[in-house]
């Protein structure tokens, strides 16, 4: 069984799990405030070009985001997203458990836009019931979204000036990061990110770690007491150093970026293979997640060696599946799979 | 200036003043142990033929509301509601900060549909990763609805049934329940709603009273420390005695439907007299708010003498507004406004 | 039977009843912004001499505790207050449900001190695991305490004087306030509180009001927004004006100073008629609660004509219970309890 | 420097290293859905003689105490522990962002008994305000306590019939329970655990894994949906099969138990060697942690050589530091410490 199911099929890295391997029987204190996290720390300061951000590893995605939305709003604040944000579907509900609504917009390929966001934010306070409505405080985006796609530098922009017009935060969700920025025709770049956002997160687990995100607050109003959140919302790693050797690692001669290069070939291996083949896509996704339309019955056959994610029906006889590559996924397992599709 | 902006412009009706001033230096417990709750919830038994009914005093319909959800769900669990329902726009998240996803649905006219409760039932239990999703379990409509429309019969029979086939608790929102009641053509009655619900609650606020909504739990699995729910939640009236008072006396000799009728008749009047004059309508309400498409001209006009409440633009030279009658609406303020449109 | 269980035994104080009466037919907006609100809250200001302050009224004393406390806080922040303080002990976990830990103190007849409020935030600072452990950020104290005592000028201001060294926030519940200010030997005075609080309480549900609470804001960091807490946890009466009515007619004319004088009065005839009669009492009080300690027997005995309320246990053969006075109490009935204990 | 502040100073046990580095490249499914969780499972299961417990693998403690504990309670309830329990002092108010209060009794010695519980229970239902007081309804014990103290069979079984009786839920929290279960004179095995507790978790963070805890569910009224309140809390890791590996290997062979018996024996040298030269200890640890009470003076001097965790202070010139050992500690490491003191 050969698995596309998700970009974290695999362990880590192994020049990871060597300098876990290496660095084992050292002693560190615990809880991230040991030598190692302090140098990944500076590491990803210096790859974002932010000398004077925080950086904090938490060690998953769900957990990264609702730390981050629960420790930067207040109680009758919401956060906007697309409507297939990962934390309006597939987080079980997490940042309403902090008692935070999700204010999902209708996304066109994942993606909003700052004219969205501008028209929310007036319908919100020209209406004169305002207080009896969730005030928008924050704006969530995922790059690369669910859905494979990215955006411009120019939407980053445009996203970036009307959330500082309204007062807005802007947080973008980074699981897969790496794979956004190693992909074909993209113009921005992690330095571009940290520029524009005010907070956002650096995936590991999905980029070669084995687990851990790194967390970069830009805005110094949200800064404050974050480590008290993190604590509180079960993100503290005891063993901390994990994390920190890991970014260590991945930012260490451009692993991380080099790993994402790998993943994105593949998924362009993947996509022109099928194209070639005449398969028409869910989406045009440039990143490391492919969703192609297949047909019940192929689907019923591929399923016999491979694993592959549903995403949804497409029609009567057509369902749409997901594909992932990843820094892990060897070239001959795409041909295997594209030789028989 | 006469006000037709809402339901609640006035204070209670005359009867109720009567018999609170009446009652004012009897001395009773507190928190809705006393004797004229106690006759209250034997009244709203009687009259909703469930005679194992609880039935609790709380204050408001956004703490009914909250209080209800919270004490029924655990916290991976959602309501499943129409996207224009209360809860899910009016009420500043009220249920996610108490932990729960409001699931919006698409609403026709402010109504969900058995089928596409159904159907959400099915998405998440069919989805390989419905763990990831937050659970439906319970269902929240809101009779009347927010824009003044009204449930069949048959239509709550279909949502009962699939909520019962899918384990799912049906919550009505009666908040303005006596005005359906009293609707032209309508073929729900309080035993149907008690009959086909688990929990609902009926409106005193909008309806008489100074403020109050009796909720009913007909579900036994609903009733266990439901009253440690009122008070955590801030619901619990230290002078209980005034709720038990109030509804004690619209539900002898029918009072509450009496007055609901009146406002009825008041916004039938309204609306006839609108049509009459060429006005058309946003929905066609048979119910006490009525939801009329007017010229911003017009309305700028109309809001020198009478206050309405904006509901939402139209198109570029149209709004919708809304206007309210109710159990205190007087026939010379309705001709008055009618005269001049 | 007569009730000493509670200071909300009655209804409201008459000149509130009429003014209800009179205005019952009124049309007014909802939520607080009618004009009678709008009055109420000068009326508010004036007689604490702060003119710039924020008025919210509430409707009940839990729903404010827990509104002020988790508009003002972060998550991982917590209240420091008596271990006997009401929000401890007798709000079902109310501040809890927000997410919020409360901080007890060990407390002395219901009072803590500007020592103790120092010593756990030198404590909470020095832990090296500080991040560890609830960051301490409000006082809450009530006055009169739960225990009918009252902090005297130099015990508020010293506690004042080391929440603003500190960077904390005092919060006052003042649900019996009135009750505080017309006791016999106390030196602290309503502008006295308002200088020394950022945030506190006006108690209406126990002094002459059918209920309500006005909350008063000073502090100019705890105004913004609060209107959407209020909304959000159920607290935003539809028919604000029955806060704005009541609260206007108790400041009037001195209505709320007078009715709070009375309560003493009985109270402390009741505590001089039972001291001279040789029980001894569980607390000193000054206020309007008096802790009595009788014998089972003579309890069993009294609960046959007469309403109390259960305290504790004293010793084998003796229970402590409370008496409260209130507005409404009859020196009649004093008496009469007084004749056959 | 060598360190003793806490029992994950270092990476984990070179077995464990071993198989994540051997089942690195494997593809296997998320969330813990793989085979190597699954068997990790059975094997758990059978330790534990609970063939019929679900087993669950999370990443840390915090997280483990508030997803069992907002899992298992509605909203009004709360859990009874040791004033000294760690969700009540070092989770920065992990369970009450959760919504549930922590219930802290007085602890001799980081325990609580039977009695304390039943009086606890006794007390509230008792309470005539019942409904104004959180409900007890879980009780959490920590075995081995945060002050190395343990619990004997009696004690265990004594709490658990009492819970049984009064309908509490018994969650213990095996953070370092290998150490507890290897600790000299214990007659509390593994499987009396899972026999006498509703749920509880075997910790191995801080017994050989680089991270990790085993939440044992054995009460089938605590299972259901316990997946989904993991994802939304945030413990589900998406490589859920580092977690399954771990656990594997150190139920294979008796590793856990093996590693667990050299930190005792560590531990022993330790106190041994200490008493040896006259130093007192604040608590009377048979398991890994050791409370020893030194001169300022003594610990200025040992802070240049070695790291421990203040504790406490004793007096006005002494101090209590926590000494741990761990699977990883080495026997010189302690004859050097001894050697100095």
């Amino acid at each position: 069984m050969i698995l596309f199911n998700s970009d974290y099929t695999e362990g880590a890295h192994p020049r990871i799990l060597e300098r876990l391997l290496e660095t084992n029987m050292e002693q560190t204190v615990g809880y991230g405030e040991d030598a190692y996290c302090e140098k990944a720390r500076e590491a990803i300061r210096a790859v974002c070009e932010a000398p004077d951000a925080d950086v904090h590893f938490l060690v998953g995605g769900t957990q990264a985001n609702f730390t981050v939305i629960s420790s930067a709003l207040r109680t009758f604040q919401g956060v906007l997203c697309a409507e297939s944000g990962h934390i309006n579907v597939h987080e079980t509900g997490a940042v309403e458990a902090c008692g935070h609504k999700v204010l999902g917009l209708p996304a066109k390929e994942g993606k909003i836009t700052a004219e969205q966001i501008r028209q929310q934010y007036d319908l919100h306070w020209s209406d004169e019931s305002h207080e009896h409505i969730v005030q928008p405080k924050m704006v969530y985006i995922s790059h690369p979204t669910e859905l494979g796609t990215l955006y411009t530098k120019a939407e980053l922009e445009a996203i970036h000036e009307v959330c500082e017009q309204c007062g807005l935060y802007l947080f973008l969700d980074g699981a897969r990061m790496g794979y956004g920025l190693a992909a074909p025709g993209t113009d921005v770049t992690l330095p571009d990110i940290a520029r524009l956002c005010d907070v956002f997160y650096i995936g590991g687990t999905k980029v070669g770690a084995l687990f851990g995100e790194a967390v970069v607050i830009t805005n110094p109003g949200l800064k404050a007491d974050f480590r008290y959140c993190i604590k509180q919302k079960g993100g503290m790693l005891a063993k901390g150093r994990l994390l920190g050797v890991q970014f260590l690692e991945l930012f260490r001669d451009g692993l991380y970026f080099e790993i994402s290069k790998h993943a994105i070939q593949m998924a362009m291996l993947l996509k022109e293979g099928l194209k070639a083949k005449g398969y028409e896509f869910f989406m045009d996704s440039v990143t490391n997640q492919q969703f192609v339309i297949v047909t019940d019955e192929k689907l019923a056959q591929i399923r016999e060696k491979y694993g592959v994610t549903y995403q949804q029906r497409y029609d009567e006889k057509h369902s749409v599946i997901r594909l992932c590559t990843s820094w892990a996924t060897k070239e001959e397992n795409v041909r295997a799979f594209l030789s028989e599709m």
